[in-house]
């Protein structure tokens, strides 16, 4: 469910006309609906009331501070992954107590700015890493909230990339290692070791394997009780799929309705890390239609979007809904099968192979559609492009929430040895 | 050939250890030799010296403007590909009449500022181009000149997606429609249209991919010929492969050598446009490693750089070779089987799987090498990370070419909403 509907034949983000974004911000331009990023935290929330978990948003989803706020606002956490993303947090007044910190590489630099704004806790990988958060805490003489992260050891049945639950993945703990962490715990003298983590991959469509890793995890939390070991928190992590295409992802409540059970059994605060689900149909990438090019073989839509401004097709092989932002009767009965591209200089720049859609011409615009996670995070300036603006819609209002990058903005950190300069 | 060697045991960017440039700047850090791409520069300029071609570096493979100021100084023309690299061309005084400029997806306004400037041609990719940059050129009163970008289909045996002289990519005109271009040629009559542009795709290893697409482009220029339409360019393009693992490419003199002969056949202005060729081999990514982690079917070894500052493995499964900054005799003599990883949140993010390497350890610092070429010019601020900073040695001097990105620089162009702040 997204607030990117037809009107009239006119593409709308809420109660503005896109086609009238574009005429004041130009093209390619990244438009999110801030209802619907509301709506699908509170349809989690909703879901999940029974229990008042923290909702921590996975910043790296889309961290634009707009999107961040308007979550904190909501009573929503933040799920941080580098010291960039703790900067933003703080940018944004994101209370410490509801920031939670994962990644399998943290620099001693981030752990202890981490640790001085006090942070929920870590998420902690390795063994290593945890007598690093210790003798940092050690130094900085502040006792300091941990979860492990278990690799469950679960296949999510996602792309591979984003797999991070199977025992090949660099990820988490497997569940024996674990246990001997928490047997001599008492060696950690600065931490306090007060929950679980688990994160099996990301765009999972299916109950089955959560059920799987919750179900594993539950019973180490059992284990662990039996001996004595109390915990605080159990973080399930995020990765539950949305919509792209053929898609059928089980709803927030069929979610709920199915892992509830399992959580009822240990009586620990619940922990949710969404992102794509909060903001991947949130978002769209506007791009104007510059050539359309015949070949023997093809007809290629080129755009002035490229894979600079969304990797995810050339990356993880991608499928996004190509809509045109007007869509008349004409465009409708006249379909047409085409390769919809970018400027960019290699064939691995591209947005759609072979696809169906309605006829459009030189100066036309196209939406692609579910471009709010991984899309402008993953964004770089290659081959010298500049990043596109990023607005956000409420109701009739838009807010221009990140200014389109300019010529300047691309060499500002260079500079030319005087030796060369002749 | 590259000036990064070891020397008592300690690896050496020309006369400078690397190890020193990494106290002074930290990681990770891009690090260029600039002998490294002078030399490569000369081989190929004298490789072919016998019709002394005007060499245009491809801007895309690194833009960094000490790069281009370098390679300027020598005498080279640069090959552009967007607006952002033709303000870069302006920014080291590139001559006009040495930039090229090719792309499926020129903009008006882009267009507009190569032609004000007075660049030597646009390598045009298809008719409805053509048609666009005439009528720009007729507004601004400018006779413009052009060379068409032929699609020889010919397979250059590379990685998919920088294979770009097939038909079903989405580059260049087919030789029949190129010809019925040219046989209506007065119709735009604000173009010169003075040459023949190819580029078959990159990292090409094998001489024959070239051989066979220059020799069909030979014949139609002969074929032109005899009907009265003479040209002044052939642009064969660039492509040249380099050594990142076990490649055996052809040389400068090889290359040469085998193509000469071609392009003896034709009296045209020949223009090559060399990127990983020049710069490839010329740089390294310099990472540090963060923890070494024993999982039950794995050894990770976690480094500070992530997909966000190379992205070719990910992206292209591309092989580089990773040395150790040091390499004792112990190192050496104990080698083990790991997982080079960097810290972002998504098993895309490795530099090496089962790679056999010396055995390293937390604090130590690695060489990712051959990052010359699509490094840093495919970098994002994926995960909330910072750019890394740019270092550029030239026998016992380092100059920073391009600062480290800092925290500020992620938030730099973003707004809060008003409704927001609460």
């Amino acid at each position: 469910m997204h607030e990117f509907k037809y009107k009239r034949n006119c593409l709308y983000c809420e109660n503005l006309k896109v086609l009238d974004l574009v005429k004041i911000f130009g093209t390619p331009l990244y438009v999110y609906s801030y209802k619907t990023i509301i709506d699908h935290y509170l349809k989690l929330k909703n879901a999940f009331s029974e229990i008042n978990p923290l909702i921590c948003y996975s910043v790296k989803a889309n961290s634009n501070l707009a999107i961040l706020k308007a979550l904190v606002n909501q009573g929503a956490g933040l799920d941080i992954v580098s010291g960039g993303e703790l900067f933003r947090a703080k940018k944004v007044n994101c209370p410490a107590n509801r920031v939670v910190y994962a990644s399998v590489g943290k620099t001693e630099k981030e752990i202890e700015e981490a640790i001085k704004y006090g942070i929920l806790f870590f998420n902690v990988e390795s063994e290593e890493e945890l007598e690093n958060i210790n003798r940092i805490a050690q130094r900085l003489n502040k006792i300091t909230q941990v979860a492990i992260r278990i690799n469950p050891d679960v296949e999510p049945k996602t792309h591979k990339f984003i797999t991070t639950g199977k025992l090949t993945n660099k990820f988490g703990i497997d569940f024996d290692s674990a246990y001997r962490i928490f047997k001599k715990r008492n060696k950690f003298s600065y931490l306090n070791i007060c929950g679980l983590h688990i994160h099996i991959g990301s765009q999972i469509t299916e109950s089955a394997p959560y059920l799987s890793a919750i179900g594993k995890m539950v019973n180490f939390i059992q284990r662990l009780k039996k001996e004595g070991i109390f915990l605080e928190y159990f973080n399930i992590g995020g990765g539950l799929g949305i919509v792209y295409h053929k898609e059928n992802p089980q709803t927030a409540q069929e979610f709920a309705k199915k892992v509830l059970p399992l959580l009822r059994k240990i009586d620990l605060k619940i922990i949710l890390e969404p992102g794509r689900f909060i903001v991947g149909n949130a978002g769209i990438l506007v791009t104007k239609v510059l050539y359309i090019k015949k070949t023997p073989r093809k007809k290629f839509v080129i755009v002035d979007s490229g894979m600079n401004d969304l990797i995810r097709p050339a990356l993880y092989g991608a499928y996004h809904q190509i809509l045109p932002l007007l869509n008349t009767q004409y465009s409708i009965l006249n379909t047409e099968k085409v390769d919809i591209v970018g400027p960019i200089c290699e064939s691995a720049d591209f947005f759609a192979k072979d696809r169906i859609i309605p006829k459009v011409k030189e100066g036309d615009f196209l939406a692609i559609m579910g471009c709010g996670a991984y899309g402008f995070s993953m964004a770089s300036n290659y081959n010298s492009r500049c990043r596109p603006a990023e607005v956000m819609v409420k109701d009739k209002k838009v807010y221009l929430i990140r200014e389109r990058e300019d010529y300047s903005d691309l060499i500002a950190k260079e500079n030319i040895p005087t030796f060369l300069r002749i």
